[in-house]
């Protein structure tokens, strides 16, 4: 079989670029309407996608003057979706630090059910003291403890979604006998960050658990993924960057013990298409014009966990910023960030302009043959398995991708042409349905 | 205007008899299965319904072997029916010991913008040590604990709901102003339970916030209600009963400060419906022969905490059972069973067959006038402002009381006969969208 190109539509209200709700096409109130979403979803579709992701972090940030703020809850939002679409994937984010492994494992097994095997969890362990402080927390865990908790949580949900056999209902009217308890499995478990004792009260589901995903880069986030994660998305600027880090994610993985083809790369791309490279230079202009600096000054300083005031906007950035040791927040984004503005020589503004529409991840402006090209490098030489595709503007950015660029990943046989027969997503990922933990072994623990 | 009565669908798999699922009509997997369920609300909505309802509990009960166990989580499964219906409120449980009220007030917060405005959430507290071990607890809270979260819960959630004024988006694009900070209120609550600092991070739904429902009727309960909910389930097995409830809670809520007029009763009913009155009671004997003793009789000793092995199918209850108020459970429910079965002197055999559709809840079997009748009166009364529909079998038992006890209950006069222009779950019982507390203020805190 050819190896196929993975793609996910990152979606988020009016598009990925800060600015986008102020261009003359966007709807302000777009990030709370269900219709937006199973639009853009559709869209998605008719571009043979392979999943549609929703970002997540339970706190509202401070900036709602700036941008569009709030949302639906993603696993509520990918519920209504599940029933708008057929074939699509349906990726929620949600965090471990600050959910309960039982509700959870629930509420995904319940959409894995809904949407008939299409779910997926982008596991996240969300940095900031704002999310903490909504729960009950004066500041952040710090972030070894933070990834801590992630394992711990993700062995709880693995064995609660496992609690159930394949084969646990039988349904026998006659003698009465509805299911098999030899083959319910309550984890029974005592942890450090948790105690779980009972079964999943939600039956084995068509993939038997959501697709694991994962999106941190630090060193243990490397190492969760390595352990866990099924598909991983990352933020990278530059073609060596990313096929050093995907190759040491893929020996990382196989040294875990785990198959490194069962592990799919998805670098994110923020594409602004034009039908020549000076219209789509353009595009990306018009949208850089409409970044209020002061709002992006702001962003950029939380980004960077910097007290406010402390960029200028016509200077570079200043020489003695910490390390990413010291960062407890997001590691890998903070270096990246750093690191292209030293590489660049970029002054706070331009930075700015850069991370107006991908807070990190690589736009590229170009022509469809053009972003059609780089995709199909990247994805050849060793970079990717496949793209986290965030349009700078929405519903349009995403519908020129599949009306411009998509025919030509298509013509090259990079990409599916239809969905096929109706299948979960881990078929899409081209990724085994996962055993049972417990069917497995031989003499399995009641 | 008329007095209209309400009527609210209590889904449950197959149906609220124990044995429902053996009948041959009955599918071992509708516990699971969206058809299933968007086939009931759509019966619901031929019924002009006000909602319809889910029931919850965060563990697996341990009598898989016995009846269908486990179901779709109930927010996800309500997101879904929201989807494919249009008019029917959705009440979903959830309970204040297991969630955080961050997590939880989003989540309806969201279920109410994805339906229109339909959304209402059935505040328990969640009785049982099952539910307290998978959440990292050795035993259930006590009953008077567990109602005084229920109570910190909520003021937390109401201010979660109201921290984003209604009108807090500006989206002026040209000023690249997209909300208003000043009506934004962060609740920076610290209590005995809860520290949840920020706003919510969705805007204020169409409801304010979702319809607040109770069905607990212990002392705390009632208390409990008649400070917050707006519509209250509840379990009577005599019309006396039921009038001295309903009274007390009416009174209990005037008391409160709150108008009476706004918190509604719903009695539950099963209604077991036949052609003729022998004929009713024949379905109900089937139904009552497809039990199996040994099932019922621990079904009904865990309803009643008792120790397995406690009681004997042909004996009446012990004369020594302890009081009310040495439970830690669910207290009135409790009381309700004892004093069914000494006031009709019944055997623990008959008791189950008694329970075995309601749990506690009013069995009726009778002609589609009988039903009617029996409504009526309550209704008229002083014994509610509506039922709760239990329906024995599903969905066949939803349909025969769509199809023969609603047009009776219209051509009365008690039942609206179509749902009119589309409005909120509010509107349908006939109560106010509450104002955001925070805009009520004359100087609003900030
Ligand atoms: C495409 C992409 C999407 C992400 N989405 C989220 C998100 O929704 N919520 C979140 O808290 N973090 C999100 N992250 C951040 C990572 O999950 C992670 O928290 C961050 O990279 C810091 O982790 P690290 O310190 O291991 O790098 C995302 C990262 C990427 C690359
Ligand atoms: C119609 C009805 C439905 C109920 N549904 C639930 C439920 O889904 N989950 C739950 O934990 N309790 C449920 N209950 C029980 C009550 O919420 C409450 O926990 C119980 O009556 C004990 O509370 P009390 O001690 O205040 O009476 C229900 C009660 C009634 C009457």
């Amino acid at each position: 079989m050819t190896r196929r190109l993975h793609l996910n539509a990152f979606l988020m209200n009016t598009g990925h670029h800060e600015a986008s709700w102020r261009l003359p096409e966007s709807d302000p109130y777009a990030h709370v309407d269900l219709a937006h979403y199973v639009g853009l979803a559709r869209i998605a579709e008719r571009g043979t996608f392979d999943s549609l992701f929703l970002a997540d972090g339970p706190q509202l940030w401070n900036d709602i003057a700036q941008r569009p703020s709030g949302a639906l809850e993603p696993l509520t939002l990918l519920t209504a979706l599940a029933t708008a679409t057929e074939h699509i994937g349906l990726i929620a984010t949600a965090s471990t630090s600050y959910n309960s492994p039982y509700n959870l494992a629930r509420r995904f097994a319940s959409l894995d059910i809904v949407s008939g095997g299409r779910a997926g969890w982008n596991i996240v362990t969300t940095a900031g003291a704002e999310a903490a402080r909504n729960f009950g927390l004066d500041a952040e865990p710090a972030h070894a403890e933070r990834y801590a908790r992630a394992a711990e949580f993700l062995d709880v949900a693995l064995k609660l979604w496992d609690s159930w056999e394949d084969d646990a209902i039988v349904g026998d009217k006659a003698a009465g006998v509805w299911g098999d308890d030899a083959k319910i499995h309550p984890p029974r478990h005592k942890g450090r960050y948790f105690s779980v004792a009972g079964a999943l009260n939600v039956p084995r589901t068509p993939q038997g658990y959501p697709l694991l995903v994962q999106a941190g880069s630090s060193e243990d986030g490397k190492a969760f993924a390595a352990r866990y994660a099924e598909a991983v998305f990352t933020a990278q600027q530059t073609l060596a960057d990313a096929q050093a880090f995907y190759a040491d994610l893929k020996s990382r993985t196989a040294a875990a013990g785990r198959d490194p083809e069962h592990i799919k790369v998805l670098p994110g791309i923020v594409p602004v298409i034009g039908s020549t490279e000076a219209e789509a230079r353009a595009n990306e202009q018009v949208l850089e014009d409409h970044i209020v600096p002061a709002h992006g000054l702001a962003r950029l300083e939380r980004l960077l966990q910097l007290k406010p005031g402390t960029l200028e906007l016509d200077r570079q950035l200043p020489a003695d910023l910490p390390s990413e040791d010291a960062v407890e927040g997001a590691k890998s984004r903070y270096t990246l960030i750093v690191q292209l503005a030293r590489r660049e020589r970029l002054t706070v503004r331009r930075l700015i302009g850069r991370l107006g529409g991908g807070r990190g991840h690589l736009t590229f402006a170009g022509t469809p043959e053009q972003v059609a090209d780089a995709i199909g490098t990247w994805f050849t030489q060793g970079a990717a398995d496949g793209f986290n595709i965030m349009p700078a503007v929405l519903p349009s950015g995403l519908e020129t991708f599949v009306e411009q660029v998509v025919p030509i990943l298509r013509a090259r046989g990079l990409l599916r042409t239809e969905y096929g027969p109706r299948r979960t997503l881990r078929d899409r990922y081209g990724l085994p349905r996962p055993a049972n933990q417990y069917a497995l072994r031989e003499n399995a623990l009641v």
